[in-house]
């Protein structure tokens, strides 16, 4: 079948850290090409949309707009909006995290409030402290809603593999003795909050991505096809293990017929 | 029976945060008055033993002694001790925490190293960062042996219930998805390490606590009697619904004859 919407990962997807994957490339060139519209579906809450998308377009050379970017900041903050509804900006929140999520709660009109606020929500943040545990432990403790961005354990920096938002999610879950309510992948959320924004049909959408656990499992939870690539994290071996196999399977994106 | 070694948990125990337990001090009186050896188990890192005995001492008039206070810090540096021997110079550590523990950690004469040490320990720490979280990581990922103090999750301050040392090494555990080795109570290691390093013989100590999952379950590990106390954590239902009970019981301290 000929899909019409393709959800798009990133890293591992169209490059691999800071280093190019051509054929990604060549597959976006053909989306562009035939007119099919495409979103690029990304865990990382610490840059803004318009970040994402200059990154792709500077760096990568893969035509990408702010609009086109999908991330759990922004499935977040819809998520609050529905919630709190005409009424959110008598509610508040306070959040771990970096300016791309803090800018995407915060633009809903939702107050900041460091003692009692409505919702917690926790994200990878590279200037956590005890301060910030505290106040997040001590808010959710007196009821605050809890909500992890993404439960990714690690990212891979220059140094090796560092502590990613599921980890700093996991300090948290442990001093409440609750669990977060997860919002990226592999959370069916994004996808779910993306055939909302966008208005495009869910079952003639494909998820693209390189990593099962993730991407896939993202897919399969919101009940859109998919497909692994792999140029990335998971391995073939991986996939001859799991029991829900990805919808199609390439070993590069430019094999893949648009 | 008459115990001849009383190994004695301090908050809920001894006092109860900044509160006063009168019945403690009459009991700490009469152990001093048939001079009987006691010595205090606590799981608290961030302070020396002569910090914790100057408490004692000055805000709670129990008689206490530096060299009566038996921390996860102390048996921790007896542990690497234990493993590296004379060789300990040649030797490096990683400390996530506070004073209390850092001041033991390298007393042993150990090395400070943040990139490739042999041991990293992580405990509670009120200026713990990303930075300290992704050293520790990176670390223990490259093959360092990965130490806990303790697993509390919480401890309460005059705000609440704030983060512990458990939920600080949760996160570590989380981004190396490795399980730490713990010293503290309810880990039988304090009292294996008093009992080397201040010679009394096991089969007639006491373990003397408030709280059922850390002292009593640390004293049961170690295969020491134990006595818990009614003016701290466990309740009466608690104690109905555990299958290894308590050697002895007593509401407070003051009923029990020494």
């Amino acid at each position: 079948m000929k899909y019409q919407t393709y959800l798009i990962d990133l890293d591992g997807t169209m490059y691999r850290g800071k280093a190019k994957i051509p054929e990604a490339r060549v597959f976006v060139d053909n989306l562009n090409q035939k007119e099919i519209d495409y979103y690029f579906l990304t865990n990382n809450t610490t840059k803004t949309p318009q970040q994402v998308a200059d990154n792709l377009t500077n760096n990568h050379q893969i035509t990408a707009k702010a609009d086109q970017v999908v991330t759990p900041s922004l499935a977040t903050a819809a998520y609050i909006k529905d919630m709190f509804g005409e009424d959110i900006s008598n509610h508040s929140a306070y959040v771990i995290g970096e300016y791309g999520l803090k800018s995407a709660i915060f633009g809903t009109g939702i107050k900041l409030n460091e003692y009692d606020p409505d919702v917690v929500i926790v994200g990878l943040d590279y200037d956590v402290t005890y301060h910030k545990f505290e106040l997040a432990t001590l808010a959710i403790k007196r009821g605050a809603l809890f909500i992890g961005t993404n439960a990714d354990t690690n990212l891979p920096n220059e140094r090796g593999l560092v502590p990613g938002a599921g980890s700093v999610i996991s300090l948290v879950e442990t001093s409440t003795q609750q669990r977060a309510h997860y919002i990226g992948k592999p959370e069916p959320e994004m996808i779910d909050f993306a055939v909302e924004a966008k208005k495009f049909d869910k079952s003639s959408a494909l998820m693209v991505g390189d990593n099962y656990n993730t991407d896939i499992k993202c897919g399969i939870s919101a009940g859109v096809d998919t497909l692994l690539v792999y140029t990335g994290v998971s391995t073939h071996d991986d996939i001859k293990k799991v029991s829900v196999k990805p919808t199609h399977e390439v070993e590069s994106l430019d094999k893949w017929d648009v």
